[in-house]
């Protein structure tokens, strides 16, 4: 474990969080680590609101940049997902600059457009995991350990258990990874194990992402696609009559790309750390 | 008006349609066609149920090819949208044979991925229009009049305003669009006005598909890009600020696409004929 002070700095590129949210984390980051090894900082723009959004897009961007382009911080950590992380993708990457390199990014669902994108162009330790409003989650002071200590330590039982030194991996939520293929926020996944999630879809609409995203070119040319917890399925009517692994299980084998079984991830408290890109590039702290 | 008698095959890729939506529509062409100028068969796949669709996949595709490859009908006429087109397009573009191509096909909402492939391999008079389970919305016989005018006549009044020789023209459901993009599906729109309409989704889902829709490099070389109708939109928590409009804008102005204004098109008795392609190539029944 390392003994420098690890500065984690939250912002919300989607939805706006409570103080709430920031006082329990703050608290239950404190009992974890009272030695003083690391500090959290929530930027003040995780409490606005906007419509849909913790601030407009402007707002949003700047609040990221200020915080991945101060040397100050070694973690960058999305407060929520949501919706909104989309709209900010092109300011935040043409505004980045050489300290938000050295970095760590960890977020998942809506943020995954920002993973996808800061992973295209480069950055080392971007990863697939809880954000600070999982504490509110049953069981959520197990997702707010877990991040800290990847943030903090790269701890390696905080992995998702197929992660490993063998194949690069990378995992999105299934609807953010369908809206971003064609795109130039379409990450190069070719030789990963794509561990796909979702949450509150019909299953039609499963399908119809799992389709798409099977049926992308560079999508194909995966090591293998996991599925991870598909929950809260809203109701599909009539009956899809097949579930969620039935489902990924007829598009890679209709595609032709690997079914490598489920994946230990999803919007719930278990849901474990997939970093993006070759697991031991992101062994120690970037 | 051509003399010779036009013959319209019914199928459904997708969802299902009842006995009494044929039963209806055959007896509104009657009404309006009596001197025999036209016949409809609805191919008993139509009525078919298997779980979610119109029968299982083999059925829809092969049912599709039935008409679509016998040189005794002209027209191919969608029963209705739901979702599944996306799972028979592959076996329905591998199994098309010579007569297919001289047919006219009319579809739009779900169809939209069978459209799209059509006019991805030539076929000259694909068009984006009512289909016969409109026959039960408020005026539907409307719309029924509309698509039965245009696949036997091809009646100028049945055509989007802004359908002209000066630019080639498609239509697609937006969400359907966002689902073919970056796929061997997603046709080459160069140079095309663009319309798209939606039915039954959040506004944070139809700003997400036109983030995807106009972030896409390919589709930043349409013409320009219409909003039809964004009828029946489900409660955004919060509110998302803006409407349909003026999201559509602002991503043509992110874009660089040029806003075209607004189209008459959607999930509704008004939803006026619009052909992929140039109009004029479609102007004299294929």
């Amino acid at each position: 474990m390392s003994k420098v002070k690890c500065r984690i700095a939250v912002v919300a590129p989607a939805s706006s969080i409570s103080q709430q949210v920031a006082d329990k984390v703050r608290a239950l980051a404190g009992s974890l680590y009272p030695d003083g090894g690391m500090e959290i900082f929530f930027h003040p723009q995780c409490f606005l609101s906007h419509g849909h959004f913790a601030g407009n897009d402007d707002t949003r961007a700047r609040a990221f940049l200020d915080v991945a382009n101060d040397d100050a911080y070694d973690a960058v950590w999305f407060a929520r997902g949501g919706y909104g992380s989309c709209r900010i993708v092109e300011e935040v990457i043409f505004g980045l600059k050489e300290p938000s390199k050295r970095k760590t990014y960890l977020g998942y669902s809506d943020g995954g457009a920002l993973l996808a994108a800061l992973y295209s162009v480069g950055f080392e330790a971007t990863a697939h995991g809880p954000m600070a409003q999982d504490i509110l989650r049953d069981g959520g002071d197990v997702a707010i350990k877990r991040a800290l200590a990847w943030m903090v330590e790269r701890a390696p039982e905080t992995l998702e258990p197929a992660v490993s030194g063998s194949h690069k991996t990378a995992a999105f939520n299934i609807t953010v990874l369908s809206h971003l293929l064609g795109t130039p926020l379409q990450p190069n996944l070719d030789g990963h194990v794509l561990m796909l999630e979702e949450v509150s879809e019909a299953m039609y609409r499963i399908d119809r992402s799992l389709f798409h995203i099977t049926s992308e070119p560079g999508i194909r040319r995966v090591a293998g696609i996991m599925l991870g917890r598909c929950s809260d399925i809203t109701p599909n009517k009539p009956d899809f009559g097949i579930n969620e692994e039935e489902v990924a299980r007829y598009w890679c084998d209709k595609s032709g790309i690997p079914w490598l079984g489920r994946a230990d991830i999803g919007h719930d408290a278990n849901n474990k750390i997939v970093p993006f890109g070759s697991a031991t590039r992101v062994s120690t702290r970037a």
